[in-house]
């Protein structure tokens, strides 16, 4: 029989408004105690009225201590929920996209918690994000082979939601064979990228609909592509009749990427890499008198916790003090941030601010968003990450 | 000499910020009496401190006491100062869009307080929404045949804006002439629709890019558009393959439009409409078992004051809440408002709680603003006002 896990009074709230998660707070624990449960077993949470809620994978050595995966508690985590969930997953992604390129699972946003799948039409990489998606390991293996039947399944265990659940972290080639690089499409763009050593999956598909905003906007203008990683603003730019693109990165193999990535579309002439740590070049790039129409400023998480916001918040805002001195007259800033704690209205007021510093006029624009392919769950706020605000920067 | 008006002390925090209002318990008036202002005359607004600050135009009967029209103590809102402001408005406009048909200055946005221009070709029609702009009429006509030489110009002085302005309710075609309907062309969609008796200019182009994404979303599918107007959404959707379009609106004019808007685009077999109250219609459509792949909820503002917000909600809620009825086991609801106080995460979660209300599941896959010829001015959120919400509805 099924353990069952008894939450304290008031704390089926959240739940009943749709949430998946449970703090170890939450649980009534004279009655079920956490420690009673092995690790990533499935339970059925109970309110404290007794009332059966649904099913949740169980970890007592994590803060969230248990993710619900079915609110019928005749469901648990299974390959044949997993085959159902993944065809639902796949409905959306097909009603998107007409090419096979993009996050087919994005875990809480697609009701399964701790799990993420992108997809390279026969290449899939999987992240296992909990222990309790790391128990039905090969459930999800096999029912990936009955909906998509990939060639080849990567999985990128070395992810930092798997150091919170005390996961070891490593990388897999569980089926199939890779031959190098993964070939991708993107707005009509061709891109080849690494899998398996490449950054998270190898690309990031949550941008795809700012990048198809910003291409309309960049023929014939000089653009500059901080933090480009292997070319997904840069490459589609210059694809899209920018006169002339510089890429700028840390990682000398991203760059080289983006050399190569230009080369398959036909427009290496007109991209350029610095490699280099981003405010240094930026700051290179002003003495030497360097002005650009179009700046992407699309940084990695800057705020991971929720104490780091304030300093993250300073990073940004220098970071886009430093990119508008860099924009004409007459200049287009496209300013991201993948940080959850960062709300849409503070990156806004981080751009505000550093227009007014340099004293210029901003417009916002676009308010761009990740794309449907990372659902958003709207009760849990932590699945919606991702902003960009495109701001016309002017001087009056 | 100009007037000077006198801040507070700490008073100038806001207009150092970008923003552009002052409130008239914000005027140091025992300095600068506002009732020694002429209404709608400009004034140099100095801070606490005597430093000078910008011109602005004041109004001593209006809360929003002044607005501020440049940053330049010697730019005074002048036909030359129209001209510029208009020019740079173009350039935005012409960077965005291949067709001539937008809204090209957005009051704040456009750094012109109060007054709206929205272009269809060579008819303009214009909104001065404060005494300040309504002074400079004369100018504004004359610095708008300067950049564009429109053949009409229609003045839509039927707005809330002017009545809390004090100013006068009338429209008046004030350049030209117009002869019936005025052709319009949206997401390569072709409309006709009435700028002097249709609802605020005729047209509202700042669903612009939401619908583009929705058209995407439709083929095949049979779609209920609910408060439709002259067919924004609707028409769109069926010109973009819709199986089946329902049009809903309460206004018989607007529908007769719908039809003459779908025979312009050749689908008038596929568009058919609902003469109603929306919530009646809703529920009628219900009780008839009707049911829809895709359903458009753009009502016209629920939340007009502060004190609005809570009964505007649970309209909100209301609404959504029958709509998602109507929908079957996995349908797509485009949910929007257009009311300022209602900020976004307050949408996401009246959908949220409409769609557990019906038990069913919901992923946020679209999050949509007004298109950027309704720029956002990031010191005024006021200017933000737009959101769509694209929301997949399924039972597990």
């Amino acid at each position: 029989m099924t353990q069952r896990l008894r939450l304290k009074k008031n704390a089926d709230r959240r739940l009943k408004a749709g949430h998946l998660w449970l703090y170890s707070n939450e649980i009534d624990i004279a009655e079920t105690p956490l420690k009673d449960f092995e690790p990533g077993a499935q339970a059925i949470i109970e309110a404290a009225n007794g009332r059966s809620m649904g099913v949740a994978y169980v970890n007592p050595n994590s803060l969230i201590c248990a993710r619900v995966v079915s609110r019928d508690t005749d469901v648990m985590l299974s390959r044949s929920l997993l085959v159902h969930r993944f065809k639902q997953a796949l409905s959306l992604r097909e009603r998107l996209y007409a090419r096979p390129f993009y996050r087919l699972v994005h875990g809480e946003g697609d009701l399964l918690p701790g799990l993420v799948v992108d997809r390279f039409d026969d290449v899939v990489v999987i992240q296992l994000n909990t222990l309790g998606m790391e128990k039905v390991r090969d459930d999800i293996i096999d029912a990936l082979n009955k909906v998509l039947s990939p060639r080849v399944i990567v999985l990128r265990g070395d992810t930092a939601g798997r150091r919170l659940e005390q996961l070891d972290e490593h990388v897999e080639i569980v089926q199939g064979e890779l031959d190098g690089a993964v070939a991708l499409e993107e707005n009509g763009v061709r891109f080849e990228t690494d899998v398996v050593s490449g950054q998270k999956t190898g690309w990031f598909f949550d941008h795809r609909d700012n990048r198809a905003w910003l291409n309309a906007q960049v023929a014939g203008k000089r653009v500059l592509d901080v933090f480009s990683y292997v070319g997904g603003w840069g490459v589609q730019a210059a694809a899209s009749g920018a006169l002339e693109v510089v890429c700028v990165d840390a990682s000398s193999p991203a760059l080289e990427r983006v050399r190569h990535n230009a080369a398959l579309n036909g427009v290496e002439d007109r991209v350029s890499t610095l490699q280099g740590d981003a405010f240094e070049v930026l700051a290179q790039l002003k003495a030497q008198g360097e002005v650009f129409d179009v700046i992407v400023l699309d940084p990695p998480a800057f705020i991971r916790k929720r104490k780091d916001i304030s300093a993250g918040e300073r990073a940004y805002g220098r970071l886009n003090r430093e990119a508008i001195r860099l924009l004409g007259r007459d200049g287009l800033l496209m300013s991201a941030s993948c940080s959850m704690h960062l709300a849409s209205d503070r990156l806004i007021d981080v751009v505000r601010g550093s227009a007014r510093h340099q004293d210029r006029h901003a417009q916002l624009i676009y308010q761009g968003h990740q794309g449907g392919d990372h659902p958003i769950h709207p009760s849990i706020p932590e699945t919606a990450y991702l902003k960009a605000m495109g701001v016309r920067i002017f001087r009056d």
